[in-house]
């Protein structure tokens, strides 16, 4: 490991405002969501913008040039196009409903509001659908209805289905080893991991995902994909394939859930080898130009074109929206069964929760991680995609809604908002039903 | 001027295989088209390609790179979306002939047709539009119809319809000088030269655009662009806005054509002062918005954000379809006016003959340049976007008739080509009328 630079030292600070994973969530004090917006502060407004007004990619994760750079993620670096296909864009039915003043308890023996929850966690943008209308939807930031925003680990659920469809249509097959189809991981951690388990991060890996500290793998890993400048005399690996060759096993396999970005790193590279098409090429064919997507997505790409299949993705709010709202009825978009029942019933059911608690997910008790999704096991049965700075995608079967929202949040694991997000999202699926 | 570095000589040595402007023009020795097809050589294929087959951005313009590069752009650097805009995209009626055995003359006294001229001149696309119908249109290279292409200095021309827009709507003074907009460029060449010259490239400039010498200033140009990475130990300008400050006057303004990049640099970063808007996003909002475009296009940026806007551009051999017939047809798409009759009236008037045949534009003999078009001055009253490697917009008004070709030929400079390409277009001009 070199000695970490400036850049790397300002980014691991910013990142980790707090970076807790421990049951005691406390919240930070955290810089003004109004001081810190971007169109107030003119970032990156003028030709050319004034020297400190400029985001460039070694700055981005310094809040808060996400607040611009989570929307212009292209205008950063190299990126893939996953395109929307020919098709007309699905029509979005709408209902409006004002819901900033919807109010409910915040955990702590007050109230707050819709308005607040969004303000106070840094929204870029929000999409409420119920029954397939759209009841509410708002953009901040500068963000137009058309600029995809970043998804950070929400792009590990596009993998994860798109994985779960491949497994349905028995492309994959789930119990056999890693290696069998990428032999290049032969001497890797994965070696003797099978599909299923690094579906469900149950793999065994030396790998922090620690944003706290520099030295961790997931600053190496993020030097290799590009999305991070590496700082001067950086010797380790400089594409995707050939980080993830050189991770090592740590343990048993199958033992425990533990979250690492390379595990779907090492799927994604997995659903290219094994249909022979890019990551983008497939999630176009499979899912984009399906759902009636109104603009193409993108993806990351590291300096050899490998797509970025953990962290990579960046999509339209409303697009979004209609990816969920596809999921929400049983695969079915545009008169079409897209995705199979099955494979949203795979995801559903979940993973193993005795592993998932034996990682000290307190937070999330309850929980479980299955193919890429978290899944709450709760009554109404969501399922969710979580990225870091504040992305979810969260489904609510029985109150047949779907939420969408985006964020740059200066903390980059937002645990300490969790309680709150899920309270929010309980709040709207209350009140767009009426109780 | 830093000593080139391999990679700016294997460049330089690539794209001049033949860049000759003068009068005698002799087509060089060249690979051959079948062989370097990148689908054969399996450019980029597999996850992750082989080494030896890994297109990056410092290799791209060594042949046949470009062949899969040049409509993988995006995935090489930071772009910026050129939105599409809400509207359907208008469909595009078909009459189809199968017009690859056209024969004509190759004025060397003998035949060719016109798959042998697509063929030979490193064809990516073809697309010939009749009264507004699709009559031909190919794709080669593995380039799918969705995919936009580099168009290199078209760019211009873009630039130019533009910024005679704003001129005709009275936001432009053509009269004034550039330093009226522009006071950064109050020390540069552009202080006492007016928008009209730069427009038409009549400004005096120390600026030599030569692919043949890697200390033009081409080079730098493109190292400050970051579309070429910059050799070790380069201390010069790393953004547009600093390079185009720094270039000097050289003679007297207005004395001659000179086809100077640089020139168009200057428009671009002045439309974006008067308007406050981004390049890209003033080209959605007046075009690619209105003319029914099927998909996004892109510009590429620099490393502060500067839209790239004399050889940034990239579009679909389709949607470049739907912006000639709108010029074709007097501004003229989807039922609106989407730009003045004058501007095209304008643009077609031409520039000064005798200040470009000064210029020693023997090949072009006749031609003039206009606001960043070419305007031949032929019977059919003709007029063209014109990019390196072989990009090509011609309209035909009085044959109702807009070819688009998009190539990746071995040369950048495509001056040999010139003759036979205005053969090509004309048999087509007689074919699909009959003749």
């Amino acid at each position: 490991m070199h000695s970490p630079s400036k850049t790397i030292r300002a980014i691991a600070a910013a990142v980790a405002l707090i970076a807790s994973t421990s049951a005691v969530i406390a919240q930070p004090a955290l810089p003004s969501p109004e001081a810190t917006d971007p169109l107030k502060l003119e970032l990156m407004q003028g030709f050319p913008p004034p020297p400190d007004k400029v985001v460039r990619l070694g700055s981005l994760l310094r809040f808060p040039n996400g607040r611009w750079g989570f929307h212009h993620l292209r205008e950063l670096g190299p990126t893939a196009q996953v395109w929307r296909g020919d098709e007309k864009t699905a029509a979005a039915r709408e209902n409006p409903q004002e819901m900033g003043a919807l109010a409910f308890d915040d955990g702590k023996g007050g109230k707050t509001t819709l308005a607040d929850w969004q303000r106070t966690t840094y929204t870029d943008g929000l999409l409420v659908l119920h029954k397939g209308a759209v009841v509410y939807q708002k953009h901040y930031s500068g963000m137009a209805a058309h600029q995809p925003h970043a998804l950070f680990s929400m792009s590990k659920s596009f993998t994860g289905l798109l994985a779960t469809m491949l497994i349905k249509e028995g492309q994959i097959d789930p119990g056999a080893l890693v290696s069998k189809y990428l032999p290049e991981l032969k001497e890797s951690a994965w070696a003797d991991a099978t599909v299923q388990q690094t579906l469900d991060m149950t793999t065994a890996v030396a790998f922090r995902e620690d944003f706290r500290d520099p030295a961790s793998g997931i600053f190496q890993y993020l030097f290799a994909a590009g999305m991070v400048p590496a700082p001067a005399g950086y010797g380790g690996p400089k594409t995707i394939p050939e980080f993830l060759a050189t991770v090592k096993k740590e343990g048993e396999h199958g033992a425990g859930f533990k979250y690492k970005t390379v595990d779907t790193e090492v799927m994604g590279w997995l659903l290219q080898r094994v249909t022979g098409k890019s990551y983008a090429a497939l999630l176009s064919e499979r899912i984009w130009s399906k759902i009636g997507a109104q603009d193409d997505a993108y993806v990351w790409v590291d300096p050899i074109g490998s797509q970025i299949t953990s962290v990579g993705l960046s999509a339209t709010l409303r697009d979004l929206g209609r990816l969920g709202e596809t999921i929400r009825t049983q695969g079915r978009a545009n008169g079409r069964q897209v995705i199979a029942p099955a494979v949203i019933a795979e995801i559903r059911k979940g993973g193993d929760a005795d592993k998932f608690k034996a990682n000290g997910q307190a937070m999330r008790a309850g929980y479980s991680y299955h193919n890429q999704w978290w899944i709450p096991h709760d009554r109404d049965g969501t399922f969710e995609m979580k990225g870091l700075f504040g992305q979810h995608m969260h489904i609510n079967p029985a109150a047949e809604l779907v939420v969408i929202k985006l964020s740059t949040h200066p903390a980059g694991d937002t645990s300490f908002t969790h309680d709150i997000d899920r309270r929010a999202f309980a709040a709207i699926a209350a009140a767009v039903n009426g109780h």
